[in-house]
Protein backbone atom coordinates (compact mmCIF):
# COMPACT_ATOMS: atom_id res chain seq x y z
CA UNK A 1 0.00 0.00 0.00
CA UNK A 2 1.77 3.20 -1.25
CA UNK A 3 0.34 6.60 0.54
CA UNK A 4 1.34 10.07 -1.03
CA UNK A 5 1.67 13.07 0.05
CA UNK A 6 1.22 16.40 -1.31
CA UNK A 7 1.89 20.00 -0.64
CA UNK A 8 -0.64 22.55 -1.53
CA UNK A 9 -1.34 26.00 -1.23
CA UNK A 10 -4.68 27.57 -0.88
CA UNK A 11 -4.28 30.99 -1.84
CA UNK A 12 -4.34 34.36 -0.22
CA UNK A 13 -7.81 33.45 1.97
CA UNK A 14 -10.52 34.01 -0.53
CA UNK A 15 -11.83 30.03 -2.09
CA UNK A 16 -12.27 31.55 -5.62
CA UNK A 17 -8.32 32.58 -5.63
CA UNK A 18 -7.80 28.50 -5.15
CA UNK A 19 -6.75 27.02 -7.88
CA UNK A 20 -8.72 23.80 -8.69
CA UNK A 21 -5.64 21.49 -8.95
CA UNK A 22 -5.47 22.22 -5.03
CA UNK A 23 -9.84 21.67 -4.53
CA UNK A 24 -8.98 18.57 -6.48
CA UNK A 25 -5.91 17.30 -4.16
CA UNK A 26 -8.00 18.12 -1.33
CA UNK A 27 -11.33 16.21 -2.31
CA UNK A 28 -8.90 13.25 -2.96
CA UNK A 29 -6.91 13.55 0.68
CA UNK A 30 -7.41 10.94 3.29
CA UNK A 31 -5.25 13.55 5.89
CA UNK A 32 -4.65 16.92 6.13
CA UNK A 33 -2.19 18.17 7.97
CA UNK A 34 -1.43 22.12 8.79
CA UNK A 35 -1.48 24.93 11.14
CA UNK A 36 -5.04 25.34 12.10
CA UNK A 37 -5.25 28.43 10.36
CA UNK A 38 -5.06 27.38 7.61
CA UNK A 39 -6.38 23.87 8.32
CA UNK A 40 -9.89 25.57 9.17
CA UNK A 41 -10.42 26.72 5.69
CA UNK A 42 -10.34 23.19 3.69
CA UNK A 43 -13.90 21.65 3.62
CA UNK A 44 -14.95 18.66 4.51
CA UNK A 45 -15.24 16.24 1.37
CA UNK A 46 -16.10 13.18 3.05
CA UNK A 47 -16.49 12.29 6.90
CA UNK A 48 -13.58 9.88 6.77
CA UNK A 49 -10.88 12.80 6.18
CA UNK A 50 -8.42 13.02 9.44
CA UNK A 51 -7.37 16.66 10.42
CA UNK A 52 -3.98 16.88 12.53
CA UNK A 53 -3.74 20.37 13.09
CA UNK A 54 -0.79 22.46 14.84
CA UNK A 55 0.14 25.40 15.51
CA UNK A 56 2.34 27.59 14.05
CA UNK A 57 6.29 26.89 15.07
CA UNK A 58 6.35 23.10 14.71
CA UNK A 59 7.07 22.68 11.06
CA UNK A 60 9.58 19.81 11.17
CA UNK A 61 7.79 17.92 13.46
CA UNK A 62 3.94 18.53 11.60
CA UNK A 63 6.24 17.68 8.31
CA UNK A 64 7.63 14.52 9.90
CA UNK A 65 4.46 13.50 10.95
CA UNK A 66 3.16 13.97 6.97
CA UNK A 67 6.13 12.02 5.78
CA UNK A 68 5.20 8.88 8.52
CA UNK A 69 1.16 9.18 7.37
CA UNK A 70 2.16 8.99 3.92
CA UNK A 71 4.59 5.77 4.38
CA UNK A 72 1.87 4.24 6.37
CA UNK A 73 -0.05 4.47 2.56
CA UNK A 74 -2.51 8.01 3.71
CA UNK A 75 -2.79 10.36 1.07
CA UNK A 76 -1.71 13.11 2.82
CA UNK A 77 -2.66 16.71 1.99
CA UNK A 78 0.19 19.06 3.54
CA UNK A 79 -2.12 22.97 4.11
CA UNK A 80 -0.10 26.00 3.27
CA UNK A 81 -1.65 29.49 2.58
CA UNK A 82 -0.45 30.98 -0.51
CA UNK A 83 2.00 29.02 -2.39
CA UNK A 84 3.35 26.06 -0.69
CA UNK A 85 7.04 27.29 -1.74
CA UNK A 86 7.01 30.70 -0.18
CA UNK A 87 7.72 30.68 3.67
CA UNK A 88 5.13 27.91 4.06
CA UNK A 89 5.38 23.81 4.59
CA UNK A 90 7.53 22.92 1.27
CA UNK A 91 10.81 23.72 2.33
CA UNK A 92 10.00 22.11 5.78
CA UNK A 93 8.93 18.94 3.73
CA UNK A 94 12.44 18.61 1.97
CA UNK A 95 14.26 19.47 4.79
CA UNK A 96 12.72 16.50 7.02
CA UNK A 97 13.19 13.93 3.63
CA UNK A 98 16.76 15.20 3.69
CA UNK A 99 17.33 14.48 7.24
CA UNK A 100 14.74 11.79 7.80
CA UNK A 101 14.09 8.09 7.39
CA UNK A 102 16.18 6.64 3.72
CA UNK A 103 12.14 5.40 2.62
CA UNK A 104 10.74 8.98 2.73
CA UNK A 105 12.74 10.11 -0.47
CA UNK A 106 10.65 7.51 -2.39
CA UNK A 107 7.38 8.73 -1.23
CA UNK A 108 5.39 10.27 -4.06
CA UNK A 109 5.29 13.72 -3.52
CA UNK A 110 3.94 16.52 -5.72
CA UNK A 111 3.83 20.19 -4.51
CA UNK A 112 0.73 22.54 -6.08
CA UNK A 113 1.39 25.69 -6.11
CA UNK A 114 -1.05 28.70 -5.32
CA UNK A 115 -1.51 32.62 -5.33
CA UNK A 116 1.19 33.66 -3.18
CA UNK A 117 0.08 37.07 -0.43
CA UNK A 118 2.47 39.35 -2.79
CA UNK A 119 0.07 38.70 -6.25
CA UNK A 120 -2.85 39.32 -4.20
CA UNK A 121 -1.40 42.29 -2.51
CA UNK A 122 -0.09 43.88 -5.81
CA UNK A 123 -3.54 43.11 -7.85
CA UNK A 124 -5.00 44.99 -4.82
CA UNK A 125 -3.47 48.44 -5.41
CA UNK A 126 -2.71 48.17 -9.05
CA UNK A 127 0.39 47.06 -10.26
CA UNK A 128 3.69 47.84 -8.10
CA UNK A 129 5.80 44.89 -9.16
CA UNK A 130 5.92 46.14 -12.89
CA UNK A 131 9.87 45.73 -12.82
CA UNK A 132 12.04 43.38 -11.06
CA UNK A 133 11.12 42.45 -7.30
CA UNK A 134 12.58 40.99 -3.95
CA UNK A 135 10.63 39.08 -1.78
CA UNK A 136 11.71 38.67 2.03
CA UNK A 137 10.64 37.54 5.05
CA UNK A 138 11.04 40.04 8.07
CA UNK A 139 11.18 36.97 10.55
CA UNK A 140 14.20 36.07 12.06
CA UNK A 141 13.25 33.35 13.63
CA UNK A 142 14.95 31.10 11.37
CA UNK A 143 17.65 33.56 9.95
CA UNK A 144 19.80 36.55 11.87
CA UNK A 145 19.02 40.00 11.91
CA UNK A 146 22.28 40.43 10.18
CA UNK A 147 21.39 38.25 7.16
CA UNK A 148 18.19 40.18 6.62
CA UNK A 149 19.81 43.73 7.00
CA UNK A 150 22.22 43.02 4.18
CA UNK A 151 19.19 41.90 1.72
CA UNK A 152 17.61 44.95 2.61
CA UNK A 153 20.30 46.46 1.62
CA UNK A 154 21.48 44.30 -1.57
CA UNK A 155 17.63 45.07 -2.53
CA UNK A 156 18.08 48.48 -2.48
CA UNK A 157 21.14 48.91 -3.99
CA UNK A 158 19.63 47.18 -6.84
CA UNK A 159 16.78 49.39 -7.31
CA UNK A 160 14.20 46.21 -6.92
CA UNK A 161 10.74 46.38 -5.35
CA UNK A 162 10.56 44.63 -2.24
CA UNK A 163 7.78 42.66 -0.94
CA UNK A 164 7.94 41.93 2.87
CA UNK A 165 6.01 38.92 4.34
CA UNK A 166 6.00 38.25 7.89
CA UNK A 167 6.81 42.03 8.99
CA UNK A 168 5.94 42.14 12.77
CA UNK A 169 4.51 39.59 15.59
CA UNK A 170 3.77 40.29 19.02
CA UNK A 171 7.39 38.56 19.70
CA UNK A 172 9.43 41.11 17.87
CA UNK A 173 7.67 44.36 17.61
CA UNK A 174 10.69 46.82 17.09
CA UNK A 175 12.07 45.25 13.48
CA UNK A 176 9.62 46.45 10.90
CA UNK A 177 10.36 50.10 12.52
CA UNK A 178 14.13 49.06 12.20
CA UNK A 179 13.78 47.96 8.55
CA UNK A 180 12.30 51.37 7.52
CA UNK A 181 15.23 53.43 9.29
CA UNK A 182 17.45 51.35 7.38
CA UNK A 183 15.46 51.44 3.65
CA UNK A 184 15.93 55.32 4.77
CA UNK A 185 19.40 55.25 4.26
CA UNK A 186 19.22 53.98 1.05
CA UNK A 187 16.24 54.82 -0.72
CA UNK A 188 14.46 58.08 -1.40
CA UNK A 189 12.03 59.33 1.86
CA UNK A 190 9.22 59.82 -1.15
CA UNK A 191 9.31 55.59 -2.41
CA UNK A 192 5.78 54.81 -2.40
CA UNK A 193 5.01 51.95 0.15
CA UNK A 194 2.35 50.34 0.31
CA UNK A 195 0.06 47.79 2.78
CA UNK A 196 -1.78 45.41 2.17
CA UNK A 197 -3.66 43.71 5.20
CA UNK A 198 -5.86 39.92 4.43
CA UNK A 199 -4.56 40.59 0.48
CA UNK A 200 -7.39 38.27 -1.29
CA UNK A 201 -9.85 37.92 1.01
CA UNK A 202 -13.09 39.88 1.41
CA UNK A 203 -11.66 42.11 4.16
CA UNK A 204 -8.79 43.68 2.01
CA UNK A 205 -7.62 46.97 3.76
CA UNK A 206 -5.13 48.95 1.78
CA UNK A 207 -2.68 52.18 3.13
CA UNK A 208 -0.57 53.78 0.86
CA UNK A 209 2.33 55.43 2.30
CA UNK A 210 6.13 56.87 1.41
CA UNK A 211 9.09 55.67 2.98
CA UNK A 212 9.62 58.83 5.48
CA UNK A 213 6.09 58.06 6.96
CA UNK A 214 5.92 54.18 6.99
CA UNK A 215 6.53 53.67 10.65
CA UNK A 216 3.56 55.43 11.54
CA UNK A 217 1.18 52.57 9.95
CA UNK A 218 -0.20 49.86 11.47
CA UNK A 219 1.09 46.44 10.43
CA UNK A 220 0.49 42.87 11.70
CA UNK A 221 1.75 39.05 10.71
CA UNK A 222 -1.42 39.01 8.20
CA UNK A 223 0.25 43.05 6.58
CA UNK A 224 1.95 42.29 2.84
CA UNK A 225 4.27 45.49 2.68
CA UNK A 226 5.30 46.53 -1.05
CA UNK A 227 8.20 48.88 -0.90
CA UNK A 228 8.32 50.90 -4.30
CA UNK A 229 11.70 50.87 -6.68
CA UNK A 230 12.57 54.57 -7.83
CA UNK A 231 9.93 54.63 -10.87
CA UNK A 232 6.98 53.03 -8.66
CA UNK A 233 4.18 55.79 -8.72
CA UNK A 234 1.03 57.15 -7.90
CA UNK A 235 -2.37 57.27 -10.13
CA UNK A 236 -5.13 59.86 -8.88
CA UNK A 237 -8.19 58.86 -9.02
CA UNK A 238 -11.74 60.58 -8.78
CA UNK A 239 -13.08 58.17 -6.42
CA UNK A 240 -11.26 55.53 -4.48
CA UNK A 241 -7.30 55.84 -3.16
CA UNK A 242 -4.70 55.96 -5.88
CA UNK A 243 -3.40 53.51 -8.44
CA UNK A 244 0.03 52.05 -7.72
CA UNK A 245 2.17 51.34 -10.74
CA UNK A 246 5.87 50.84 -11.50
CA UNK A 247 6.51 51.61 -15.06
CA UNK A 248 7.78 48.65 -17.10
CA UNK A 249 10.31 50.83 -18.70
CA UNK A 250 13.43 52.31 -16.97
CA UNK A 251 12.51 55.41 -18.88
CA UNK A 252 9.32 56.07 -16.83
CA UNK A 253 5.75 55.34 -19.10
CA UNK A 254 5.65 55.48 -22.48
CA UNK B 1 -23.50 52.46 -19.96
CA UNK B 2 -20.68 52.02 -17.86
CA UNK B 3 -18.01 50.03 -19.21
CA UNK B 4 -15.23 47.53 -16.70
CA UNK B 5 -11.98 46.60 -17.34
CA UNK B 6 -10.50 43.06 -15.80
CA UNK B 7 -6.63 42.62 -16.23
CA UNK B 8 -6.39 38.56 -15.56
CA UNK B 9 -3.40 35.95 -14.64
CA UNK B 10 -4.77 32.59 -16.51
CA UNK B 11 -1.92 30.96 -14.88
CA UNK B 12 0.90 28.93 -16.06
CA UNK B 13 -0.89 27.02 -18.70
CA UNK B 14 -2.77 23.56 -17.02
CA UNK B 15 -6.18 24.87 -16.90
CA UNK B 16 -6.55 23.90 -13.19
CA UNK B 17 -3.62 26.26 -12.69
CA UNK B 18 -6.49 28.96 -12.88
CA UNK B 19 -8.64 30.77 -10.35
CA UNK B 20 -12.19 30.21 -10.20
CA UNK B 21 -12.27 33.96 -9.76
CA UNK B 22 -10.24 34.42 -13.35
CA UNK B 23 -12.82 31.48 -15.24
CA UNK B 24 -15.46 33.70 -13.91
CA UNK B 25 -13.87 36.84 -14.92
CA UNK B 26 -13.62 35.58 -18.18
CA UNK B 27 -17.17 34.01 -18.36
CA UNK B 28 -18.65 38.21 -17.90
CA UNK B 29 -16.58 39.76 -20.15
CA UNK B 30 -17.71 40.94 -23.32
CA UNK B 31 -14.15 41.19 -25.21
CA UNK B 32 -10.80 39.75 -24.65
CA UNK B 33 -8.24 41.48 -25.02
CA UNK B 34 -4.27 40.07 -25.09
CA UNK B 35 -1.08 38.38 -26.97
CA UNK B 36 -2.29 35.50 -29.26
CA UNK B 37 -0.65 33.10 -27.84
CA UNK B 38 -2.96 33.78 -23.89
CA UNK B 39 -5.92 34.67 -26.01
CA UNK B 40 -5.61 31.09 -27.85
CA UNK B 41 -5.96 29.93 -24.41
CA UNK B 42 -9.57 31.60 -23.34
CA UNK B 43 -12.63 29.42 -23.82
CA UNK B 44 -15.24 31.07 -25.52
CA UNK B 45 -18.41 31.19 -23.15
CA UNK B 46 -20.94 32.75 -25.82
CA UNK B 47 -20.79 33.40 -29.40
CA UNK B 48 -21.15 37.09 -28.27
CA UNK B 49 -17.65 37.43 -27.05
CA UNK B 50 -15.04 39.38 -29.45
CA UNK B 51 -11.47 38.43 -29.35
CA UNK B 52 -8.81 41.73 -30.54
CA UNK B 53 -5.39 39.74 -30.39
CA UNK B 54 -2.31 41.16 -30.94
CA UNK B 55 1.82 40.24 -31.09
CA UNK B 56 4.07 40.22 -28.29
CA UNK B 57 5.56 43.94 -28.38
CA UNK B 58 2.85 46.49 -28.78
CA UNK B 59 1.84 46.42 -25.04
CA UNK B 60 0.57 50.04 -24.44
CA UNK B 61 -1.12 49.86 -27.86
CA UNK B 62 -3.32 46.94 -26.50
CA UNK B 63 -3.86 48.74 -23.21
CA UNK B 64 -5.30 51.62 -24.92
CA UNK B 65 -7.58 49.65 -26.84
CA UNK B 66 -9.01 47.72 -24.35
CA UNK B 67 -9.37 51.51 -21.77
CA UNK B 68 -11.00 52.55 -24.71
CA UNK B 69 -13.40 49.67 -25.61
CA UNK B 70 -14.14 49.81 -21.80
CA UNK B 71 -15.10 53.35 -22.04
CA UNK B 72 -17.58 52.48 -24.88
CA UNK B 73 -19.24 50.39 -22.39
CA UNK B 74 -17.51 47.24 -22.83
CA UNK B 75 -16.77 44.66 -20.13
CA UNK B 76 -13.20 44.02 -20.94
CA UNK B 77 -11.12 41.10 -20.03
CA UNK B 78 -7.36 41.82 -20.53
CA UNK B 79 -5.02 38.38 -20.92
CA UNK B 80 -2.05 37.63 -19.53
CA UNK B 81 -0.50 34.28 -19.02
CA UNK B 82 1.07 33.42 -14.97
CA UNK B 83 0.23 37.02 -13.22
CA UNK B 84 -0.79 39.96 -14.47
CA UNK B 85 1.69 41.61 -12.38
CA UNK B 86 4.58 39.76 -13.08
CA UNK B 87 6.28 40.85 -16.63
CA UNK B 88 2.67 41.22 -17.59
CA UNK B 89 -0.47 43.38 -19.03
CA UNK B 90 -1.20 44.83 -15.76
CA UNK B 91 1.60 47.82 -16.15
CA UNK B 92 0.93 48.53 -19.60
CA UNK B 93 -2.64 48.66 -18.18
CA UNK B 94 -1.72 51.67 -15.68
CA UNK B 95 0.49 53.26 -17.66
CA UNK B 96 -1.73 53.83 -20.28
CA UNK B 97 -4.41 55.37 -17.60
CA UNK B 98 -1.86 57.63 -16.26
CA UNK B 99 -0.55 59.15 -20.02
CA UNK B 100 -4.03 58.55 -21.65
CA UNK B 101 -7.58 59.95 -21.36
CA UNK B 102 -8.86 61.59 -17.99
CA UNK B 103 -11.91 59.61 -18.19
CA UNK B 104 -9.97 56.65 -17.62
CA UNK B 105 -9.12 56.98 -14.19
CA UNK B 106 -12.85 56.64 -13.65
CA UNK B 107 -12.91 53.31 -15.22
CA UNK B 108 -13.63 50.18 -12.71
CA UNK B 109 -10.90 48.57 -12.87
CA UNK B 110 -9.77 45.08 -11.49
CA UNK B 111 -7.03 43.12 -11.27
CA UNK B 112 -7.20 39.50 -10.23
CA UNK B 113 -3.99 37.45 -9.80
CA UNK B 114 -2.69 33.97 -11.28
CA UNK B 115 0.00 31.77 -10.38
CA UNK B 116 3.13 33.44 -11.88
CA UNK B 117 5.68 30.98 -13.75
CA UNK B 118 8.03 31.04 -10.73
CA UNK B 119 5.89 28.88 -8.30
CA UNK B 120 4.96 26.33 -11.13
CA UNK B 121 8.45 25.93 -11.64
CA UNK B 122 9.80 26.24 -8.00
CA UNK B 123 6.37 23.42 -7.64
CA UNK B 124 8.19 21.22 -10.38
CA UNK B 125 11.39 20.52 -8.38
CA UNK B 126 10.41 21.01 -4.72
CA UNK B 127 10.91 24.50 -2.52
CA UNK B 128 14.20 26.22 -4.09
CA UNK B 129 12.42 29.58 -2.89
CA UNK B 130 12.58 28.05 0.71
CA UNK B 131 14.66 31.11 1.60
CA UNK B 132 14.44 35.19 0.44
CA UNK B 133 14.02 35.66 -3.74
CA UNK B 134 14.63 38.08 -6.52
CA UNK B 135 12.65 37.97 -9.70
CA UNK B 136 14.12 39.50 -12.11
CA UNK B 137 13.24 39.77 -16.64
CA UNK B 138 16.62 39.25 -18.67
CA UNK B 139 14.89 41.16 -21.38
CA UNK B 140 16.14 44.41 -21.93
CA UNK B 141 13.28 45.47 -24.41
CA UNK B 142 12.44 48.21 -21.65
CA UNK B 143 15.35 48.60 -19.54
CA UNK B 144 19.30 48.59 -20.19
CA UNK B 145 21.47 45.95 -20.08
CA UNK B 146 23.50 48.12 -17.36
CA UNK B 147 20.48 47.99 -14.98
CA UNK B 148 19.76 44.33 -15.67
CA UNK B 149 23.76 43.60 -14.09
CA UNK B 150 23.41 45.77 -10.99
CA UNK B 151 20.13 44.27 -10.16
CA UNK B 152 22.15 40.47 -11.27
CA UNK B 153 24.78 42.04 -8.84
CA UNK B 154 22.88 42.94 -5.88
CA UNK B 155 20.85 39.81 -5.97
CA UNK B 156 24.28 38.05 -5.64
CA UNK B 157 25.89 40.31 -2.78
CA UNK B 158 22.22 39.66 -0.59
CA UNK B 159 22.58 35.83 -1.31
CA UNK B 160 19.06 35.79 -2.69
CA UNK B 161 17.45 33.22 -5.07
CA UNK B 162 17.10 34.90 -8.44
CA UNK B 163 14.48 33.73 -10.49
CA UNK B 164 14.99 34.71 -13.96
CA UNK B 165 11.82 35.84 -16.61
CA UNK B 166 12.59 36.22 -20.36
CA UNK B 167 15.91 34.47 -20.41
CA UNK B 168 16.59 34.79 -23.75
CA UNK B 169 14.88 35.30 -27.01
CA UNK B 170 16.15 35.09 -30.93
CA UNK B 171 16.49 38.94 -30.80
CA UNK B 172 19.24 38.74 -28.11
CA UNK B 173 21.26 35.20 -27.99
CA UNK B 174 23.82 35.81 -25.98
CA UNK B 175 22.44 37.47 -22.80
CA UNK B 176 21.86 34.39 -20.97
CA UNK B 177 25.25 33.48 -21.69
CA UNK B 178 26.51 36.84 -20.54
CA UNK B 179 24.26 36.24 -17.16
CA UNK B 180 25.84 33.06 -15.69
CA UNK B 181 29.07 34.73 -16.43
CA UNK B 182 28.65 37.75 -14.65
CA UNK B 183 26.83 35.39 -11.88
CA UNK B 184 29.99 33.28 -11.78
CA UNK B 185 31.59 36.50 -10.74
CA UNK B 186 29.64 36.35 -7.64
CA UNK B 187 28.77 33.01 -6.65
CA UNK B 188 30.11 29.87 -6.08
CA UNK B 189 30.48 27.62 -9.14
CA UNK B 190 28.41 24.76 -7.26
CA UNK B 191 25.84 26.76 -7.27
CA UNK B 192 21.92 24.97 -8.28
CA UNK B 193 20.75 26.18 -10.96
CA UNK B 194 17.17 24.59 -12.38
CA UNK B 195 15.52 24.93 -15.63
CA UNK B 196 11.82 24.28 -16.27
CA UNK B 197 10.54 24.84 -19.34
CA UNK B 198 6.96 25.21 -19.88
CA UNK B 199 6.58 25.13 -16.05
CA UNK B 200 2.72 24.35 -14.78
CA UNK B 201 1.73 22.62 -17.80
CA UNK B 202 1.63 18.85 -18.91
CA UNK B 203 4.72 19.64 -21.19
CA UNK B 204 6.83 20.68 -18.50
CA UNK B 205 10.36 19.90 -18.88
CA UNK B 206 13.20 19.97 -15.69
CA UNK B 207 17.16 20.39 -16.28
CA UNK B 208 19.00 20.42 -12.94
CA UNK B 209 22.96 22.05 -13.69
CA UNK B 210 25.52 24.02 -11.70
CA UNK B 211 26.03 27.93 -12.22
CA UNK B 212 29.67 26.11 -13.81
CA UNK B 213 27.61 24.33 -16.14
CA UNK B 214 24.57 26.67 -17.07
CA UNK B 215 25.79 28.07 -20.08
CA UNK B 216 25.68 24.39 -21.87
CA UNK B 217 21.90 23.90 -21.26
CA UNK B 218 19.43 25.05 -23.80
CA UNK B 219 16.57 27.80 -22.63
CA UNK B 220 14.02 29.73 -24.82
CA UNK B 221 11.63 32.35 -23.70
CA UNK B 222 9.47 29.71 -22.37
CA UNK B 223 12.01 28.89 -19.67
CA UNK B 224 12.04 29.80 -16.07
CA UNK B 225 15.62 29.54 -14.45
CA UNK B 226 16.19 29.17 -10.79
CA UNK B 227 19.47 29.81 -9.42
CA UNK B 228 20.28 28.81 -5.92
CA UNK B 229 21.27 30.79 -2.83
CA UNK B 230 24.84 29.34 -0.71
CA UNK B 231 21.98 27.17 0.56
CA UNK B 232 19.86 25.40 -1.90
CA UNK B 233 20.44 21.69 -1.90
CA UNK B 234 19.82 18.55 -3.96
CA UNK B 235 18.67 15.58 -2.31
CA UNK B 236 18.87 12.52 -4.56
CA UNK B 237 15.92 9.89 -5.12
CA UNK B 238 16.07 6.43 -5.59
CA UNK B 239 14.05 7.28 -9.11
CA UNK B 240 13.75 10.77 -10.83
CA UNK B 241 15.57 13.87 -10.74
CA UNK B 242 16.87 15.01 -7.16
CA UNK B 243 14.13 17.35 -5.69
CA UNK B 244 15.89 20.74 -5.22
CA UNK B 245 15.01 22.87 -1.88
CA UNK B 246 16.26 25.77 0.21
CA UNK B 247 16.02 24.95 4.06
CA UNK B 248 14.19 27.60 5.80
CA UNK B 249 16.94 28.66 8.30
CA UNK B 250 20.50 29.94 7.76
CA UNK B 251 21.95 27.15 9.51
CA UNK B 252 21.15 24.95 7.11
CA UNK B 253 18.79 21.23 7.69
CA UNK B 254 17.10 21.23 10.80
Amino acid sequence: MTGKLTIVGLGPGAPELMTPAVAEALRDATDFVGYDTYLDRVPQSNPDQRRHSSGNRVEIDRARHALQLATEGRSVAVVSGGDPGVFAMAAAIFEAVETGEECWRGLDIRVEPGVTAVLAASAAVGAPLGGDFCVISLSDNLKSWDLITRRLEAASRGDFVIALYNPTSRARPHQLADAFALLRQWKPAETVVVFVRAAGTPQAEVHISTLADAHTVAADMRTLIIIGAGATRLIDRPDGAPWVYTPRSERGPQ
